[in-house]
């Protein structure tokens, strides 16, 4: 079963971490949002793309959620010293991705080049693709300070500016990258990974052309981030508050109304599966949250499974 | 006694260390080579500059005569496995220097600004500045190889290319950086630290403005890099030798000729002595050789009594 995945930062990663560890490496293909990606010290930064191929190269941070695992940190500190801009957290080995990245754009290499080119170099054999080469910034307009860049609103000011909406600049003059719509047209279903649906699959959704493959899929399934009203990591709870929006299983699985044929949610959201069901989408309750490796792959094995089920 | 020291890289570095360590700070001022800057990994980088500030701010790894004590090399050891360009070692503690350098630059401050601002953060109270704060880079002109940039043939090709000459590219439109002048006019004495006198003193000199404003000094010194027909570190010998010139502490005195009127030899080259005096210099010899710290106090305290002599 060939599976092409949309996924973000973290949920998404340890979703595609399970994914791959069943699937055979030519069957899956993850569709990563760069809405995120920024520049920083002078570097070419794509947080959801490093932290999809740090995951699944088994060299994630697994406290920090973003990151290297067995980091050092001189080259911040040195910089602190220096009175640098030392607000977004930078490891000496994180680093590195980001150096290599920007050397190699200057040197006229595409985005999706540049990432086979690591996962090569970190075994990786999935396929990893960013969602497009071209530049695309999330920008999160607020009820207090206007437009804020996303690391400004996310890692700067820690998410606590009242959100309004999102826009992607730029969103309407990119292209798909180079495999992208293939792969969506080639899977037997595209999962929505349990990400932010606002920030992290919306931009991906937002790529001309992405939305239409879609929607001629026969499966597509979404895994809800939200769980008992909360989300398990970053802001996405918060993000439906502030737009009005009761954060739940429901108000996510409406979000993709129309997109999506199948949804799961967590067993302890068993009381909405009706009003989900009621949208049309086929519903399946499971234990969706991933504290282990293991429940990686269990909950890989239950969204292979769900799209299995016949009628 | 006021001093104003021209430097490139460790040997001047050492003996500034040592003036510094006896001289009040507003007392010295160090003129430094940026003839060797170039770009590297998308940042700017100042050798020589660097050399000094790490090794007057105690943070010079003494072993490796570059780079930071207690580094770390992470990011090196992360890009080389991703197959980035690794032959110029800068260590995590290192990089930060180049990375918050870099991102000053872009912001508009000068190099003479950041430096004072290096300086400070790291406790260095006498006033170091680039020769100039516009670009200018060394160039090798080679046997074999044509015109080579000063890194691809001192770092990655480890001067190992015959020399025929070198030029100093950008130096007739450059300006000596602010201060530069000034210094050398309010200056007892200037001091032409053990340096490269091919690629690390000629530069400065280079400088429009800087050799008038030296001729008219009463004493200019200059401590031979060269003792019993080698150098300490680096290639001077063996540039002199492939510029059809025996090195040797005479060969540097009559490089500079015309411009110096005291120069130090080691005491094992005595024999030269004579051959310098008939240059029209005064000559001392001393124990040039700065293995330790005390021997770099000594060698400073040699230099300004020496300065201090009355015929």
């Amino acid at each position: 079963m060939k599976i092409t995945a949309l996924a973000g930062g973290v949920g998404g990663a340890k979703l595609l971490d399970g994914l791959a560890q069943i699937l055979p490496p030519e069957d899956l293909t993850a569709i990563v949002n760069t809405g995120d990606d920024f520049d920083h010290w002078g570097l070419r930064i794509c947080p959801d793309l490093d932290t999809v191929c740090y995951t699944l190269a088994g060299l994630a941070n697994q406290d920090t959620g973003w990151g290297r695992r067995d980091e050092t940190w001189n080259v911040l500190i040195e910089l602190s010293h220096l009175n640098g801009n030392d607000w977004f957290r930078i490891g000496d080995r994180d680093l590195a991705t980001h150096i290599e990245r920007t050397e190699r754009l200057a040197a006229g290499q595409t985005l999706t080049q540049i990432v086979r080119a690591f996962c090569n170099a970190w075994g990786i054999k999935s396929s990893i693709l960013p969602m497009t080469d071209d530049a695309v910034a999330t920008i999160v307009h607020t009820k207090d300070q206007g437009e804020l860049a996303f690391q400004e609103y996310f890692v700067h000011q820690h998410c606590e500016p009242k959100v309004t909406s999102f826009t992607f600049a730029g969103i309407e003059y990119c292209r798909p990258a180079n495999g992208v719509l293939e792969a969506i047209n080639a899977a037997d279903a595209v999962i929505f990974c349990p990400s932010n649906p606002w920030v992290s699959l919306d931009p991906i959704l937002a790529v001309p052309g992405i939305l239409p493959a879609i929607k001629k899929k026969a499966v597509a399934l979404s895994i809800s981030p939200i769980i008992g009203g909360i989300a398990l990591k970053g802001p996405a709870a918060k993000m439906f508050q502030e737009l009005a929006i009761t954060p739940s299983a429901l108000a996510v699985a409406e979000h993709y109304k129309g997109l999506i044929t199948h949804f799961i949610m967590d067993i302890s959201d068993r009381s909405l599966e009706q009003g989900i069901s009621e949208l049309g989408v086929k519903t399946k309750a499971s234990d969706i949250v991933m504290k282990t490796e293991e429940d990686r792959r269990r909950l890989a094995s239950d969204v292979l499974n769900f799209i299995r089920e016949k009628e």
